[in-house]
């Protein structure tokens, strides 16, 4: 069997242990304050090409969503999503359970909609009871999105724009941000993404670490006591440690370094797929250029590839064919690759 | 500088890290439900002599914490712990964040008195505007406690029994566990532990581990739907097969293994340390006999021995003494502990 | 100016006020402990034809809303609820606010379809990674609904039946609940609103009262320790009296008594004022029989009328056209009903 | 049986109905955005002497609590209050279910100590890991305090410069406020609370109405979108003309009004009871020159009185000995108090 389900099947990029191994008996402070956690930060900071952002080191992408989101609104303000949102549809009410609800409007691509999101505003701030409707206090988005789908630098800064005009922060989930960054036609730079927002995280536990996402506040007003936010959620990492030596790892050489560089491998192989798919006259799904990628097959396709590879079924397009999900990872090999696409 | 702040200032023990390797590139479904998370589980069962407990890996100690105690108690009750414990002390209000007061009971060594707990539950029992008060919920202790000191099977009995009467669960927080199950006349197993509680985890970042704590509920009425709560509050490791390997290791040899060796280690060391202590005429603050030990010192002795060593002040005693704590781990070695008792 | 804007805007029923003064200097314990409240209880008992009810007095329905579904929905649990729901429209987020989310289901007339219900619950009941999503743990519907229209007994039946088969419970907002006992081929009873739900509530405020919603719990499962949620949500009125007072005033005289005589006034004049909508040739947004009927007016007839009568617009229905509500109470008299029917 | 239990035991004062009535056909809008709400803001403005102050008016005491503190706060703060404080003993964790920490401090007379919120607040800024630890936010008193006692305008201004040095919210839970402005030898003006507060709120449930408190926020800082809490919270009353046609009635005589005689005749008849205590050799729990008194009376003497009157049993002073609380209201008579001293 041959795994295209997701892109955290394996373990984490042999690099990274290695320098788990070798610096395993120094002695260091907990909670992230130590020299290598400190070093990671700069290393961050240089790729952003910014030296006033915060930078925090989180286990995972649910706890940093609800961390970053609870730590901003007010008790009254919810959080604007695209109704396909990890927030709004996979995260089991995580951010709810912080009290806050989240504000969705539909999405066809995963992606949200500068003008949706301006007619909320603009509906909200006009209403003379507004007081009984919650209000709107943060956007979230992904980038890439759920649906492999990106923004580009024209629509970030669209939407970035009315949240400024609003007052509101940007926050991006960028639990596969690598992926973004080096997809085809991104113009978007990490500096970009620094500059036209108030948060966000660059994640690694779907691209080759053990686990762990950046948490990068842009955004003077949301930084202070950020840490406190971090401990009573329960993401706070004892031996935060092991957080700082992965994103050494992975940023010690910048633009050329290793997160640009399984990034880069993931999305290359998936757009071989794509390219594969689209030759044999299958529809994609969504218009994807990141790693997962979702062409819409036969069901008798599906069922005969379900026997050498797994992977997700998505959506049934209609009575006989669906959209089917294929992610690659850093860890996806040329062959297996190859494989798929001589069966598809 | 010789550390003894605290027992997770170095990595993860070799042994482990040796496995992640060897284990890297199997391919595995995330959030747990890998063969290795489901060994671990295997292990922990046996070596807990109980098939009937269901046992879950969430990071840490808070979150581990956080999400037992809201997964139980009903929206108007607290959970009764110690003044001392730590969830009342040093989560910043992790559980009261979770909509839940913690209802404290004074205590000079860390230690829950049955009696204090008894009289808490008669008095909320025989009230007669009883709704007007938090109700209580769950008992809270941890073993070894903050202090270091340890329940013994009578003690622990007596709680146990208080709390069935009453209808409440009792929660034991091992984020040290084990350097109690190995400690100086401790008559506790961990089939003991299994026995007279409802729910309670083994720690193991403080012991050896790179992180994890292994929740263990033993009480079928709140076992189910756990893994909502461990997704909702951001514990649910996407990457689930490091708990998985980490515990395989620790418990792979039985009560033979890794785990209780190095509590073993860590606990002769502090052993040592104490007897050093005595002999040279100073008084413990705290009678333990796991691997944190609190020896009270003049204030120039306790200068002189910063110039070498790090460990925290606990308590001013008096103007001219103070408390002090020091920590062994698995990492700290005879020569460390002989250069401290030289200068003590 | 005549206003026809909501069914509150007058005070209360003249006959709750001679109540009030003529107990004014009784003693009572408070809390709703105290005398009226216990025969309070019983009248409601008898009229919903059922002693293993209990019966509970709170000042509103936003607060009776928060409480009874934050009181029974485990954490990781959400509340299905039509889109256009109270609770999820203008409560401000008040349960999420308690940790909840609000599972919406699309809804073009208020009410909530038992096929989708069914979908939802299907859904999540076969999905085997569910845990990752909020688990559905309530069914929440009012009755009228915000946009006035009713369940009849095989809808009521149908949707209580399925929540029974999934073993969640059906929640009944019914903070207009005389509006729809009264209207025109109703042919549900509160006798069968109280076998057809696991909690209702018997709203007061818009049908005459000062303030007060009778919060019904007739599933056993749920009745223990409401009050300690009660208290704990700042809804247990210290001077509970006032809500007895006002519920004996409302049900002394059982279906024949004064809450049926004020909901069956306003009725009756909504019904006039729809009739002679549709005399003159105007279409209902929604089929409505309770006191909110939605004409959907010219533009310029809407302004016309503005210049006497206070009402909201509802809806932009097309460029000329807009829905707008008419409201009325047990204050409503038929002089301004027939000005109304004059002008439109 | 003559009832001495608390202050709200009768009705509302027989002026508060006649307005309810005289006014009760009136048209208004709801949630307290009519004109007898804007008139009784007013009135309070003026006798607060200050114009710049937002005054809400709320149902009751734990609602205005949880809501004011949980507007305030943010989530990883905490309230400190007297460990005898409403917050921390009666509400139910009210504040704990909004996700905050009461901090407390021990008290042996209900006020807070100036040195001890002191010593407070300069160890967590002192605390190097300052945030394991919940983060003092706020201060809470309440003025009378649960036992009857009251604040000096020294003493109030020496905590509130102490709140002002730090940069937290002084709150003034004001449930039984007018006790406090008329007891003997009082130096605090309403203008004087409202000068060295952030918020407080003058509380009527106790003083006479059906219900209700009017919160005063004195502080800019916490002004805005407080309406958006009060309708989470289940706390703006739809037919707010009630709250506003009471604090009229109240106030419309400014110091010479009906709140402050109600206050005083409570208060006056409370003294001689404990003057006649005094008297008879009995010794006072508290210093209380407020509406409660705590007489140490002997146990049998206790036994007698129960015959003929209802009061609460505080606390055991010793085996033979009890203090006891007797409340005095708007509605207490001379001769219930005469019978009351005739029989200790």
């Amino acid at each position: 069997m041959i795994r295209f389900e997701c892109d955290y099947a394996e373990g984490a990029n042999p690099k990274i242990l290695e320098n788990l191994i070798s610096t395993n008996l120094e002695q260091h402070v907990g909670y992230s304050k130590d020299s290598h956690c400190e070093n990671a930060r700069h290393l961050i900071k240089q790729i952003c090409k910014n030296d006033n952002i915060d930078v925090h080191f989180m286990v995972g992408g649910t706890i940093a969503n609800l961390t970053v989101i609870s730590s901003i609104l007010a008790p009254y303000q919810g959080v604007i999503s695209a109704d396909t949102g990890h927030i709004n549809t996979h995260e089991t009410g995580a951010i709810e359970a912080t009290g806050h609800k989240v504000l969705t409007i539909p999405s066809s691509n995963g992606k949200l909609e500068t003008a949706k999101v301006l007619e909320m505003l603009e509906t909200h701030a006009n209403d003379t009871n507004a007081e009984h409707c919650v209000q709107p206090g943060m956007v979230y988005i992904s980038h890439p999105t759920e649906c492999g789908t990106t923004y580009t630098k024209a629509e970030l800064t669209a939407l970035y724009e009315i949240c400024q005009k609003y007052n509101i922060p940007l926050f991006i989930d960028g639990a596969r941000l690598g992926y973004a960054l080096v997809s085809e036609n991104n113009d978007l730079s990490l500096q970009d993404i620094t500059n036209l927002s108030d948060v966000f995280y660059i994640g690694a536990t779907k691209i080759g670490a053990l686990f762990g996402e950046a948490v990068v506040i842009t955004n003077d007003k949301y930084k202070k006591n950020f840490r406190y936010m971090m401990k009573q959620k329960g993401g706070l990492l004892a031996k935060g440690r092991f957080l700082g030596i992965q994103f050494e790892t992975l940023f010690e050489n910048g633009e050329n370094g290793l997160y640009f560089e399984m990034a880069n491998h993931a999305v290359g192989l998936a757009m071989k797929i794509r390219k594969a798919c689209e030759e044999k006259g299958y529809k994609m799904l969504f218009d994807s250029k990141t790693n997962q990628q979702f062409p819409i097959l036969p069901k008798e396709k599906i069922a005969n590839l379900h026997e050498k590879f797994a992977f997700y079924e998505w959506l049934a397009v209609d009575a006989n064919n669906s959209a089917v999900r294929f992610c690659t990872s850093w860890a996806t090999s040329q062959e297996q690759v190859d494989e798929l696409i001589k069966n598809l």
